[in-house]
């Protein structure tokens, strides 16, 4: 009577018994629907971009996206539940499957995206480097956007997962084929209960889901975390460079100030010392030397006044070299 | 005996039956609301700037605002409703064609919003640009004001519709037509469940809100990224351009310091070599090379400091230029 | 037998009935109060500086603070209360307009915050502007103290609001006439409920409420926004401001390597080319010409470097002037 | 047989009685615990610092630490709870004073905490300061460290609070007198009821924590708001002063472009306006006009670009004195 | 029938009884696990890289990893479970073992980190320093990786705690002793409850957990906290190198702007003061005073603009020297 149509939306789908699997199109679809849906033990599950309805001996999935997706279903999920080996119930089996891959995608995804991320910030975070380099920045950029993609990917999963997880009454539906043989529902009212072990199952996904969106948490806060790193070498570079560069004004200063006498004494105005042979000497000793002492008294000022740790020997240096000049 | 005022303020109406719609005064409302509250089957819902009285077989819509959303309750709401394809019951015709609506205009906003701010953050987070384009800058503020309400309405959304799935009783009382058609409370009480339809119909909505809300999310994560990039690009950027103006200071520096032997011999002053003929060219070939050596050493106490990556090759060809100058 | 002494703490109350409005001292209160208690038919509720005892026809405001609030009750509240034109019993009236005047206050102090706000980071992102007008700063900081405030308010309101919505039992108790008055009960039983109207009253305001936090949610991120845009501007301008003085640095170093030759010229020493009269134009044009082409060269490679955009104008008339008047 | 080993870990403790108070060693404590537990009787609390055994009518204050503790525990809660002026039953008056007492504590850290840093703030957001006062930054930084002890001890105490009230039955296992006194327990059964006092007395003392925890994140809030302020000062700060550096380079600039005609006229080189009287006045002029107008266009340039709001006056002021000084 | 695949994954497990301890194979686990499953009283824990089935009266620990982990459970836990000292049932000190385990090794782990980021916080902060040290920014960030690192980690243990104690009959199931002994059980119904106790040394650890957690976030806030005062004193110190750096600009702007008059007077043009004796010493005066005057008008600007506060000082001195040096 009724019709599911929020349910087959795209009309891709595939029918995966144990023994086979069977891509539909959009009518057959309907017509499957409507008959597991008659037959009463059926569940349906939706994990982001795949929805499932599971009966006890086949897997409906509908309107799954991408085409790696359906390479996976039809040659790599179908074998793997035609296999025999597992003496777990089919619905164990396919939700076990689902649930891997699923986990498996996202931590190979965690598993592209960290070292590329390590790499780049190991590498900004260098103390040496006095300006990031921009293309690092923006793979940086783009790393933290596909972070940000999986960690929502992630908390999807998670939710969705949590949801089951949460109502005991939809992990009793989940487990299927304890409803319909006798024989599994004695055993499950002794030791071994099928619920229980559908719990742990979910659980132990969940918790695999947990410890990636840890990683990914920790990893969003290392990025933090080296930002201001960064922000800090970059603020010290220029703080370094800027005493530099006021330690030279400060030279430049003094030479300007006691260059003023020599422009003064080129003038071409009548000065009393223009014969006099030591005038020269005088004037040029005193210009050299003041702004020499000038300078010196500067640097100790700016060197009491910042506490100065370790690149002030450049100017030590240079006023010994300053010094070294005005002897020889 | 007692009246709704609380539901009925604005006194803007329609009433939406399957097969007509007429829009209402305030006080046909009153009337109109008396008589479905005393049939006693309806369910009163509000979403955001929209209440609703949905009953069996109508839909009042109380307090709308805005023309937009009037045009479309009587030129499209109506038609759809009234057209008899879906064998849906029609308070799940009402309530998926309202809910639907709604997710719309929230995807259409978010459409609109997405591509002007990956845009304008791709543009400002260029890292060839010194300075921020600064109506980019002012751009992005109104897309991130605008992202914010949106991402409040989309809240406010969720939280409705988490409102209902959270009481099964409410779910149960949304599906009206389950209570009073006894031939679907037979069925329901078989496979097909009026109300588990009603809460997958919901939660379908719940998670395209869900999704919608993760996209906000992301696109807020990628603004706040993206300043802290364009933060590390200004600074670095500043560096680069602190270090050229600090070579070039060191350079004004060491010219200053060798002019000033230039400055000393320009004085009218008796010195001993006027008239020696090499003395020109020996004190200034003395100026030139030693401001040369100082520069350099200098600089390569700057290199050796800072660990400069690329720019200092201008101030190598700047300093070749230099020597080659020399020995002209 | 028992006393309540942490209901009665500032011994300042008011004693609303229907009819009439009684300002009571501590004493009173006391007396009251048991009088109150022993009839059984009371509720105590708090919304933050309010603390009411509710019974089915008064209303007993206790520990209020400030005189505003109690010019409130008695002037405005007690002829509220006394008008018979409400249909609706005592209690719903009287808590309808406790609620509706705390949102109303809420309102009105968010309505004084906002444009206030909004006014300041408008004029404080103007990307004209180099430096922050700190007077606007201060005001901001004030206005977003006091937006706290009012969130904090908000919040509490709320949390008061979902602790009765949250409890059944507690709206049940709150529907006072409900269980006095046998023909309300009734009634109850059939469609009109007491308590589903309750519940819808506060749901109401808490709607209200939950607007409110939501606009000062986003007027905090707005403010957020709107420093990170005041950054980037301050810091481009920085930026641009930069390149400018790079350049002009870049110039007055050509200048002063080149000025070199000539304070060597100006030297009383003997050159080959004393009498040489195109020795001085030779010279000149040199140094000249020089300057300008190392200058030049210099801005190209920062505009390689930097790709700058439209300020390098000033400097493209400049050298063009510089040319020209080369030229002259 | 069993002990209790969990509970009785330092071995100091204080055993209150409505009449005495004894200080009790680690064999005494084991000893008496075995007694009250055996009376079945008890209820354990812990709070913090604080595990007490609390029985109708003595307390039993487990593994405190702290001296002050001690001196409260028997100077002033003992007293205090022999006083019989309350009518209230012992349970309620001890849980009172130990709430009442952790209350005070925090109150009184945070009256500490917050004037002083209120006054840094305002000491450190004052516009007019150029670089931030490092002492008070460390200062700052200590109490924040303080409120962030605060502000778990707070969450702590919450907690400890919410944990009781969220479950009722552990409220009503808290009024002792009620399960052992018949008479109470009838007229618990009448109107007024032990449990929902109990209720009201730990909501009351719950209500004061959670203001204290507002006020603490209005605190943090304002913290942060100021730091913005701060920053957003300091670069302000810096772009005016870079403004001024820039129109004084430009200045310069202008001064070395126009005073290397100056110096190429100084050069020994023969030119054909040695003895031309005019020649010194135009060439003069020419300098300072020219220097005077590049400027005065270099200037007006930066203020199309950059838009300058006040502290142009001083360039203005300059440029006129410069002016003065040309017709001078 | 059916097996635990997803509960022995890794194929190392230890099995601890009261008396002895094996280190098992993969193939003996299996055998093991269905043993113990088949006796039906038992437990599965798991606390991050353990997971344990508890029986009454043995411990099998599966799929631990790491060496470390082994040798204490072997060495340490063994003879520690084997002591008869503890009057407490066997699973009670078994669950006990191995929170105090954890909750250790959690606690080392933050005495490892704790300190070290205090100190390089507090070298870090010190206002005394003008570019922050490189190497032990490296460092922080190191130690900030590993502290978000136990932050997950005790996040993660209080979760699987709080599972435990959130579910009450998962408690009850923990209590195994109480379901085999009737002597026991009998006694759990009169005062000495084993579920309460074992809820009790869950809610132990489970608080010794959570101040640990509260501890870290305290230390990630004050690692926030102190970046901000880093970069406040970071700024600072550039707004008053910068501030310097522009009096000194202010100097020299002076000084080129009057030495151009030396510059004028230099050139070898006619002027009509070649022969006066005062004109050297009335040029010369007018050189040095300008530049002073105009330099101390620059300064007061700057002084009335920026409102200087303290190290000013150098700059009086330097002009009190300029001026003596006028004068002398």
């Amino acid at each position: 009577a009724t019709d599911h149509s929020p349910m087959v939306a795209a009309g891709r789908a595939v029918f995966l018994m144990a023994s086979s699997a069977v891509t539909l199109t959009c009518g057959n679809v309907c017509v499957l629907c409507n008959n597991i849906v008659s037959f009463n033990l059926f569940k349906i599950l939706s994990f982001q971009s795949l929805k499932v309805i599971l009966t006890q001996e086949s897997l409906l999935v509908l309107d799954y996206r991408g085409l790696s997706l359906e390479r996976w279903l039809v040659l790599e999920l179908a074998p793997q539940l035609a296999s025999q080996t597992h003496s777990l119930p089919f619905e164990f089996r396919a939700l076990e499957a689902i649930l891997q891959h699923k986990v498996n995608k996202l931590q190979t995804w965690l598993n592209d995206v960290e070292p590329s991320i390590l790499d780049t910030l190991e590498s900004l975070v260098d103390p040496k480097i006095v300006s990031a380099d921009r293309s690092k920045l923006h793979f940086l950029l783009q790393n933290s956007k596909s972070l940000s993609e999986l960690e929502t990917d992630i908390k999807v999963f998670k939710e969705s997962l949590l949801k089951i997880l949460d109502e005991d009454a939809m992990i009793e539906q989940l487990c299927l084929t304890k409803w319909t043989d006798p024989r599994i529902f004695e055993e499950s009212n002794l030791g071994i209960d099928h619920c229980e072990e559908m719990e742990l199952l979910l659980e132990n996904y969940y918790m695999q889901a947990e410890e990636l969106a840890n990683k990914t948490r920790e990893l969003k806060g290392l990025i933090d975390d080296s930002e201001s790193v960064i922000f800090i070498n970059l603020d010290s570079h220029r703080n370094v460079m800027m005493r530099l560069n006021l330690q030279l004004t400060m030279g430049s200063f003094s030479l300007t100030l006691f260059g003023l006498i020599g422009v003064a004494f080129g003038m071409n105005l009548t000065t009393a010392f223009e014969d006099d042979p030591r005038a020269f000497w005088l004037v040029t000793g005193f210009m050299f030397l003041g702004s020499g002492l000038i300078w010196r008294r500067l640097l100790s000022f700016l060197g009491r006044h910042l506490h100065p740790s370790t690149p002030s020997l450049v100017i030590q240096t240079l006023q010994f070299h300053y010094t070294t000049l005005l002897y020889v």
